[in-house]
Formats: structure tokens, sequence, C-alpha cells
């Protein structure tokens, strides 16, 4: 664990728990956070969780959290898993262009809820910003909805206890499908959408979000803004959906070129309707879910879902759910897994295994980064 | 991590799984631990997960469960955290005598689930052996349950691949509760039973256990049998029970001297009625609490189970539990929570954090080893 950004931020963070913890040892109910509101404020960060992670912005206490915040969730009907997967990839592509030890993290501060809800409506009279085509009713030429979501993050630098912007990532939610009702709680009817419509129209919207980004308080023309594109996993996905395409910004509008990307999220065991690019890691699989499922005489579940580059398994997460009957049973067995993993499962990825109870909490973990050679793994024992 | 038992038992471990992996190379969704039932047993254990733990025994591809298995499940109005904390409990006093270096680890197989059923009984003219008086109705001087649950742990030498019984912990769980109903689904009674009279009751029960036991076939007359004896929890209780005494029996019905314990789980934060023994450690967990509840606009809830040995804080399992609205709001929250447990919690122990998002699910889990300077920590991603 390494300290990522400029000693003085670290500083400052040590110098606020230390002032909060020696003020509530006097009134250990009242919130210490109260305490630092009077001060100026200077750049604090959350501190350091594993070497290839950003660091985030607190501000008095508490943390930065986007201004948009909680405009996907509203979206219920969606698959939630796009959300996750949005996210993460996200980051991951900020992550090509802006270093996790130069740059801090912040939540995207300059799309507001109100306007992201206004770009992701139908164009109309009463919403000139809305990027989805106007509405021509719900009949068999229906205007689909196009972009389903949008995020924005901040990356910013610390200039002597300041934070500045320098850097910004757009993320965009392509649909490739669109589904309507023709009457309120009436039932779901589904549009495809081919993929060139999906990135003909990505485009389209992504020069749109770029011109107006450009324009708003506080981002100069020369701040570097990537925009990335995400194709939404259908709303019955076990997976959610993968970035295709990025562009970066480095000043004005202009976008300059596309690099598409060839991910692809799956899961183990292979179905009819869910293929798996690399027919040797499902050999694999099977094997080590034959190895796992009849440790116990009650079978256990085992189930996975892995993303991919190209015909290449980039990392996998293992969900594996049985019934134990003693903590002693979740001992064992996690020895066991972890014996199994490193024998079956593919080498030089990072894999994460959970094992469940059959109450669906996790009882046990297991995980092997990328250059690791043995898992490691912890029980969550209790008192 | 370190292998622990003989070089020989690996190696087998080891050619089991090659064995496995080549055979259903060709056949992946036939069972390939059908591969070995042929084959003359030899020793195979769940292999090693961490430095501390035993390893446990498989037979023939399947783990070797208890000939008790799910006796304590059936027992459903119990407060489920005692069968936990009694697996937990036996195993850690077992340590005590049975080195994880040099034994291994099988589930009980001396006593079946019937005699476990008929010794938690009532003594009858149908149950003689039962370990609980004999019923005098529900009045106002009803004989109480004392016994609630038995657990048998077995302890395994390897002599050149073949195990040996080489020693033997029993547990027995005694209540200060005795619950009962008056009529079937009726209100439920409670019977308050003092320390005084458990721990009496207890010496009895442990003195005809011991006796019974060493009768059993393959049970020999100097195998060490540890009798430990745990305090039940209250139905009601937010934590599990704790062992109060311990004897070892080194040959026949010689129980040896009883050794006393002093462990109590308690919760976090104290209430009315949950006190914890140390008010430092309640001021600190305060402190914490403080520190990370606020960090969202929307609060945090932070509790913690900790088991002290007098009063000397030994261990701490942290549940917080917040709704996130990003994957980036997790990674922050995580390395926040990283640093406040660093300044805020105990030194020196051993500390668990599960951070828990609205639905129940694990988001992220860090930990600090007794020996540890930092906590280590892992965010669950999705695809």
């Amino acid at each position: 664990m390494k300290i990522k950004v400029s000693a003085l931020a670290t500083i400052c963070l040590s110098a606020l728990l230390l002032v909060g913890c020696g003020k509530t040892s006097n009134d250990s109910s009242s919130n210490n956070d109260n305490t630092t509101t009077t001060k100026k404020a200077s750049v604090r960060t959350t501190g350091d969780a594993t070497d290839d992670e950003y660091q985030g912005v607190i501000e008095n206490g508490h943390y930065k959290t986007s201004k948009s915040r909680g405009v996907g969730v509203q979206q219920d009907s969606e698959n939630m898993l796009n959300s996750k997967s949005f996210d993460v990839g996200m980051t991951d592509i900020s992550k090509k262009f802006f270093s996790t030890k130069s740059y801090v993290f912040q939540e995207g501060q300059y799309l507001s809820k109100s306007t992201v809800q206004d770009w992701l409506g139908r164009k109309s009279k009463d919403n000139p910003d809305g990027l989805n085509p106007e509405s021509n009713g719900n009949g068999s030429n229906r205007n689909p909805m196009y972009i389903q979501q949008i995020g924005e993050q901040d990356y910013m630098k610390d200039n002597d206890g300041k934070l500045s912007l320098a850097g910004m990532t757009i993320g965009i939610g392509m649909n490739r499908k669109d589904y309507y009702q023709k009457e309120e709680y009436g039932a779901t009817y589904t549009q495809s959408i081919s993929k060139e419509k999906m990135v003909e129209e990505g485009k389209i919207a992504a020069k749109k979000v770029l011109e107006r980004v450009r324009k708003i308080d506080g981002v100069s023309n020369d701040t570097p803004i990537v925009i990335a594109m995400f194709e939404q996993a259908p709303n019955d996905s076990l997976v959610g959906g993968t970035f295709y395409a990025y562009a970066v910004s480095n000043s004005g509008t202009d976008l300059g070129d596309w690099k598409n990307l060839d991910l692809k999220n799956v899961t183990f065991p292979e179905t009819s309707t869910n293929s798996v690019p690399n027919s040797n890691d499902e050999k694999n699989f099977e094997n080590f879910k034959n190895k796992i499922q009849n440790f116990f005489p009650n079978l256990a579940g085992v189930t996975a879902q892995a993303q991919y580059d190209g015909k290449t398994l980039k990392s996998m997460n293992v969900s594996i759910t049985t019934q134990f009957y003693s903590e002693t049973e979740i001992i064992s067995f996690t020895q066991y897994v972890a014996q199994a993993a490193q024998s079956y499962l593919p080498n030089k990825i990072p894999i994460d295994i959970q094992i469940l109870g059959s109450d669906g909490k996790t009882q046990a973990f297991l995980s092997r980064d990328s250059g690791e050679g043995k898992f490691s793994s912890h029980v969550f024992t209790g008192f």
C-alpha cells in the first residue's frame, strides 16, 4: 500500500483524523466532522487502498459526491449490472489517460442532475437539449431511445493543496434494446437497435455532449476530455454491458479518432444464448465446477462472470453457493476451493471467488491478483 | 501459505486434481470425482488456506462430513449465532492441544445423529441416555433443559498415508435460559438458570459423556479427549455464546482439572443491556463510527461484534451498511474506512470490516491480522 498523492495531502488527512480523534474523545456522540468546517478548505483525499486505484476527494469531512448522484438509480427498470459495469469501465479507460499516481478522482461536479435528466430525455419543445429523438408515438416505426445513461468523472491535479480540474471522462450508455410500454403499467415491448445504428447515434451524441461540456463554467478549452461509449446489456442479462469505443478531445470541440474496444462480459457455464469466446476456458471452468460441486453431500452451485478482451480472458469473478452445516465445513471448503482454483482456473489473470451460504450471505472469500501465484483466502467468522 | 501436513498428502491431492483434470477434458459434463472411487483410499486433505488453520479430510473426492451433521440446524428456535460461536470456539480450544501443523481435522465420526439427539433429550423410559432431567410438566417448578447442543471434532495423525484418531474435542452447550411452550405454537415461556447451576449440571453431563465416548468402538482408552463447556447466548442476543471451561482426559474416565475461561462476546456500540468490559474501546469505536457515518450525505450504519478475554479485546468484526450510488463511491469509501480504522480502532488485534450495500450484499471487505500494521482491502466489482 503506497502513498500515491503528494505527501501534503496525506499529512492533511492524518491531521484531520487526529484532530477529530482528540475532539470526540470528550464527546463521543457528536459528529466530529464539524470541527473542520470553519477551517480554510484544503485538499483531503480518501487515502490509499491499493496501488492502482484513484484517491477520492473529501471536503469538510464529507465525500464530494456527484452532482448528478442518483440519476441512474431512478431508472429502476434498467439492469443494475449496467450501472456497475459503466462505473468500473469508465474508471478503467480513464486510467489510460490520467495516472492514479498523478491524478485525484473527483465524482462529476459539472453536470447537474437536471442537466443529465434533460439530456437523457427526448428532444421536444420543452426539452430542446434532449439527445434522444423526438417522439413519434409507440407504433411500429417508433423512434427508439438510443441514449440510456451519461456519467461524468473528474480528474484533478493537486497544486500546493488546491485541486484543479485537469481531465474529465464522460461516459455515454447506448441501448441495443429500446424498451417501452404502450400504456402505463402495460406490457413491455422491445425494439432492437443494430450495432451500426448504435455506433452512428453514439457519435452524434458524443459530439453534442463535448460541445456542451466545453461551454460549462470551469471547464477550460484545453482540459483533456475523454468520451467513452458504452453498450448497455439487455435488461435480462446476467452481466452488465461494456465500453465499445472512446475518443479524446485535447482541446476545443475536436474529438480526435475513435479507438474501438473489443470487450465482452460473459457468464460461466456457457449456455446456448451466452457463448464464451474461448472454449478452453469453458472446459477449465467445467472441471473446476465438477471438482467443487460434489464436495459436500448437498450440491454446490458454481457460476462465474468474466470479461474478455477479444479472445483473451481478462478477469473472472466466481460465485459458489452451498448449504453449510458448521463453521468447520466453511473453513475446509475454502481451503479446498483454493486448491481447486489453483489447479483448474486460468493463470495470470485476477480472480475473485465468493463463497455464499444458502441465505446468500458471504461466508468466505478468495482472491488472486494477476501477478500472484496463490490464492489468498478469508473466512468470515462470527462471535 | 505453508504446507502443513505431510508432503505425501499434498502430492496425493495434486495427483488427484491432475488426474481429474486430464479425465474431464474429454467429457467436461461428467463428475470426475468418480475416477478415484476404485482406488485404494489414501489420505487427502482440503489443502492449506492460512497458517493457523487445520486441514480437513477428503475421502473419495468428498468431504468427510460429521456423522451428526445437521442436528443443530433442526433446532430452529435456537440463536444461529450460537452455532457459529460453538464451532469456532471449539476449534480454538482444540488448537491448545492439537497443533495445526501435526494434526488433521476431521468432522466428528463417532457420535451419530441419533446418538446426539438421544443425549440431548430428556431422560425417560424410552430414552435412558437423555442427559436432560426427566420431565415434570411445565409448571412453576419445571425441570429445565440444561443441555442444548453437543459437538464432536476429531484430530487425526497421518501415519504413512493412513489417518488415525489421535485426539478428540467434545463441546457441550449449556443453557442459561430454558425456553418452553405450554402448548404447541403457544407463547414461549422462559426460565433462567443460574451460572452456578449451569456449571454444576455441565460437570455432571461432561462426566457421563466422557464415560460413554470412551466406550465407543475406535476410541482408545488413551486418546486425549478435551471436553469444552459452552454457555449458550439467549435467543435474542446479537452475538453467540462463549466457552466458559474445559478439561482434558488423557486416558480412561479421569477428566483432570477444569480450566475456566473468561470470554465475553459483545456488540458495539454499547447499549444499556450490552455493556463493554473496557470503556476505552467503546470510545474508540464511537470515534470511528462518527468519522464514518457522515462520509456520504446519507448515513451509514456502523456496528461491530467483538470478543473479550477478561478486560482485553481479542478481536473485532465491523459491519458498515450504507447506500451507494456508484462503484466509485464504494472504492472511495473503502479507502476512507481503511484510514479511519487505522487511526481509531484498537491496534494489534485482528479486525474484519465488511462494507454492505443497502441490499445487504457485501460490496467491500477490509481486514488486518494481529501482527499487521495496515488494513488490506478488497472491493467486489462486477461485470
